[in-house]
């Protein structure tokens, strides 16, 4: 957490990943997030993997920070309130971010008669407004295609498209708020997943190089594209990759390893210029080689210590259990990271922004709320609602507390 | 291109993914990017692929729409003029984006001499500020050991973490402007690549579940987790995604597919509840059965005319070649991209933001520079050089101009 932001208030209206994390990231900068859910959760509600408890991890993980709201969104009575959220006056305020069909109530053209200076910023599948999700918008990217080693496309479990699009959000609604401030204009921004994937494939080159040179990556392995790179199995059973960008770092793995003079033997046998990217790559075969039958005599210790301060750049493979428990930047050595308490998680070591300020304004991370954890605050705070009209809206069904969540 | 940061000056000295991508984020929302490079280009200048002239795709594709200025970085003469203009007056400038070692002219101290309310973003590998890439933070992540089939590590193709961190960083510059708009705070915010990867991991409840429920995640090959979806053959040869995480998308596959009442049989078959993803993620190995029989007997133009308004959350595979060639999302009907002359590759779709703000204010997508196709326009405007004054710094190889880059 931070406090870069303070002051701001974001209300959400949201599921699964891309939105949430575009309202955690500011809610770990220090704004006020609200979460509004429909009572008894959203559809990522429930989502795996959970806990005995039954509270699920990936929700408690993806909504760190925020202000949790239950709703009756299904009646005019709750829509109301939702939108009288979402409308709330203030310079810092007026901010809605969704991944939700934004028609009816929630469209831009109903909340902007509210507040017509709001910006809300809508997330959907494709820039036509149809569906997608991470899954069937990477299929269509290139990736698992050229992921492997070919006899099949692989997925990468890693939902990077969510994770790009989170981040899109977050910032396009900082450069919205910027420029409300400028000419007090409310805005729409819409963002669809797809147009994320789209344009990443294009920013890294791979639309021009088919353009340009009717080149279709190939699945390679493990290995670089264009420089050196690839992982290599060590003596005990672990694997570690050992990349090569710049002559520095290419010189450092002679040096480290005492291959230095047999590498060297590689440019002339491969007629290759071993002082450039591209040259070590052709010879990678060779290079690969030399290196795979240095890291198979030693084990994972013998060569981190062989490459410690040599300028090679380096990283052993870990799953999540090894990086939890082996790496000490996975743990609170790492400023980024605290333990909490997380309700019906316990103690878990939880991160906070990536980003660090100087000021010293890095806060330690939040858990998330529980369902409906502050309803009757944000109503009272945010409405100036007395506890006798929330009591009534409680007595309605529209508005419910953590109580209502059982699995909470 | 947007002009929602229309006004903003931003200098960045970068190379390769991540920085270079924060700021093209930027200037594709509006604001002048001006990239200052080594005379004859950064390490990042000749990466593969590369255009016939010899012109890196790479480069050209990430960083559309800046301004290049080439400085003899190396003499005190080009380190002078770097400073002069990151921390050129006004408002709306003083903004430093950067991956290469902050030390000497270029360190926070030194540069806030020069403009005390500096804002100035800087990459580093690891939070300790010592290197790392995208290669070497990823083999760490656990998501290599969890890919594929299980055999051996499979490392994404995507470079997702230097995505997500050009990302965090123009989410971070915005945060830090605008909250110097209130404090008149200049501030140094550092970003390690692997705290994003960390911070990404804990965000999705990796570690979570591996504190909560000593549960690391194994390969699936291309299952998708705790829900329903896998890759299909289909009788022509290629491949499809097919997902369902809402009851509604469950109930799309059945209608669409006529196998709804054969998919109803599982349920007591597998004791599981069909209407919950965890039901259907354990009985996923019978649900497939059905769903790769039907799809195996099917084209992909049969497939799509079958789930076409249907409801079913699909995708086709396609490599890049199929995603330029045959996916209509890929192509000017995107209002995201336009087809651009860019110098030394020629015609190309390039990508603008994937930000659509109302206002009408997407604007189409700008080429790369040359290198140093600004250098003479940025020293006029920036440092009110005369011609004379720049000429002498020609003269003493101080600045380069597009000549001086064989390559573009």
């Amino acid at each position: 957490m931070s406090t870069i932001l303070a002051g701001m208030r974001i209300v959400e209206v949201s599921a699964f990943i891309a939105a949430p994390l575009g309202g955690m990231t500011l809610a770990q900068l220090g704004a006020e997030v609200i979460r509004i859910d429909p009572i008894g959760g959203n559809i990522d509600y429930r989502r795996w993997p959970l806990a005995p408890s039954g509270r699920s991890l990936y929700w408690a993980s993806l909504n760190r920070g925020k202000r949790s709201i239950a709703l009756a969104l299904n009646k005019p009575e709750g829509q109301e309130i939702a939108r009288a959220l979402i409308a709330a006056p203030g310079p810092d305020a007026g901010f809605l971010l969704t991944n939700l069909p934004a028609s009816g109530w929630m469209s831009h053209q109903a909340l902007s008669a509210a507040r017509a200076d709001l910006i809300m910023l809508r997330l959907t599948g494709h820039f036509d407004g149809s569906a997608a999700v991470d899954y069937t918008v990477n299929c269509a990217s290139g990736f698992p295609m050229a992921t492997g080693s070919g006899e099949a496309p692989v997925n990468h479990v890693l939902p990077a498209w969510d994770i790009a699009a989170g981040l899109y959000l977050s910032t396009g609604l900082l450069a919205a708020e910027r420029q409300r401030r400028r000419d007090g204009q409310g805005r729409e921004v819409t963002l669809a997943l797809s147009d994320v994937m789209l344009a990443s494939v294009g920013n890294l080159g791979y639309l021009a190089d088919v353009a340009v040179n009717n080149n279709v990556r190939a699945p390679m392995g493990n290995d670089l594209y264009g420089a050196l790179g690839r992982d290599f199995p060590t003596s005990d059973g672990r694997r570690i990759m050992i990349v090569a960008i710049s002559n520095r770092q290419w010189r450092a793995i002679g040096k480290a390893t005492g291959l230095a003079e047999r590498l060297a033997m590689i440019g002339p046998m491969m007629d290759v210029d071993l002082d450039t990217e591209g040259g070590r790559f052709n010879a990678r075969g060779a290079i690969f080689a030399l290196l795979e039958a240095w890291c198979g005599k030693r084990t994972l210790s013998e060569i981190a210590t062989a490459f410690e301060g040599s300028g090679v750049l380096w990283g052993p493979y870990q799953d999540f259990g090894q990086l939890l428990s082996e790496d000490p930047r996975c743990s609170t050595a790492n400023p980024m990271f605290a333990e909490i308490t997380q309700p019906g998680a316990g103690r878990i070591l939880a991160p906070g922004t990536p980003l660090a300020f100087t000021g010293g304004d890095r806060q330690p991370p939040a858990p998330a709320p529980a369902l409906g954890q502050d309803s009757d605050a944000v109503l009272a705070e945010v409405l100036g609602l007395s506890s006798a009209a929330i009591g009534k809206l409680h007595d309605a069904g529209i508005v419910a507390g953590p109580l209502s969540d059982t699995a909470a």
